[in-house]
């Protein structure tokens, strides 16, 4: 039966075909999150493969994040990466809180900006406006998340920078201390890879794979951009969801 | 005046600040694409920083593919990503032909597929229809951009796998020789990294960083599942756009 996945004479290697047999599995809810997967012997008789290819198979679902594995005693199924919707706005904050993880930050940094033409370009500000830069490590549950870089413009938040961050979601701040209301936002997605910063501060290993984003939000009203954030997400923590119309 | 961006007591390392300065500079266009950046001699005086922080940024930005290097020449900045939209359900052709680059594929396998249980779940197909699975690798310019395994319910396309899709979209060919009008499509993006297999047929080193797509496409009518696609973008060429709304 299983055997359907993987074609002798396909182009494919035999350990990719195995690769993506076990991934599917693993996403399909066949195998539940820390499962022991079968061995390298049982996979290779499963399958009618070397244990050479079982191995290879196994070590690419595991560079993946799919599996981790123990020693001596086997591979098991990882936790699932969060699910990110992209239909809408979210706040980091609730988008935790309606997970039923607890949301956390450590603030890196909390500064009032002058003279930054870039900035003010990008936000379509004047070039003597001020902005306030917000440097977060998101946390849920403990564990770090991603790594976001906050832009505001300061006159429509005149003294956030005195805002404690740590426990305070930044759109629950603006809509709530500031009036300020949320509408559209444009939001670019890549893949990147981990470096020595994001390794120390979201414990992952350095050239991991990583989803980096860069928005630029406007306000609901006059449509004036209020906000420029670069965010870098684990890769192993994150997927994001978009609906696509034809 | 540069030195804006590099600030000694942020808790930011130097060679970070300065490489997110360098990318932001590249971003706005302050250089152009294959531009000679500074040299490490040079940024070290600009920046005020050490030659051994400039190495650092350089290297940094260099990793994630915003510069290139040319033994003896210096950094040169690399070409931009090609940016795609999240909008709308776009055929791959039509896009490149769009940009002015000529698309093309390697037919790498076209198959009738039988007793597929996990690929009938995923499509709501009944358990004993057949599918057809077309592997290609996407090409701009004769360049290799993707590697993307397409899955469709052969009962809407009988006989498809019989077309040559080297120079030819899928879904023109859905629409004009089967009459499958496309509509919604869910999709799911992951940062991964390339393995052996991607490395080897889309020309990028091994542990690049790729953006992973794994798309679900219904038909306007009826609202059933026609394709399940997987793709996998090189990391270097590719940026996806999205607009949120709150």
């Amino acid at each position: 039966m299983d055997r359907t996945y993987v074609e002798k004479d396909s182009p494919l290697p035999l350990y990719y075909q195995l690769a993506e047999a076990l991934k599917t599995k693993i996403e399909e809810g066949q195998f539940d999150t820390h499962q022991r997967l079968p061995s390298e012997r049982e996979l290779s008789e499963r399958f009618d493969v070397s244990r050479m290819t079982a191995r290879k198979a196994l070590s690419e679902i595991e560079s993946e994040g799919y599996i981790y594995r123990s020693q001596g005693k086997g591979s098991f199924v990882a936790e699932p990466k969060l699910r990110q919707s992209l239909f809408e706005l979210t706040s980091y904050t609730e988008d935790m809180q309606r997970r039923g993880l607890s949301p956390g930050a450590k603030v890196l940094s909390l500064d009032v900006v002058e003279d930054d033409a870039m900035l003010a370009e990008k936000l379509n500000a004047s070039s003597d406006e001020r902005f306030v830069k917000l440097q977060r490590i998101r946390l849920a549950d403990d564990e770090p998340m991603a790594l976001e870089t906050s832009h505001l413009r300061r006159k429509y938040c005149p003294g956030i920078e005195d805002v404690d961050f740590t426990n305070k979601s930044l759109y629950k701040t603006l809509k709530e201390q500031f009036n300020v209301k949320l509408g559209t936002a444009d939001q670019w997605i890549e893949a990147t890879l981990a470096d020595s910063f994001h390794s120390k501060w979201l414990k992952v290993e350095k050239a991991s794979p990583m989803l980096s984003t860069e928005r630029t939000t406007f306000m609901s009203r006059g449509d004036e951009a209020i906000e420029y954030t670069k965010a870098v997400y684990r890769g192993d923590k994150y997927k994001l969801f978009v609906k696509l119309n034809h």
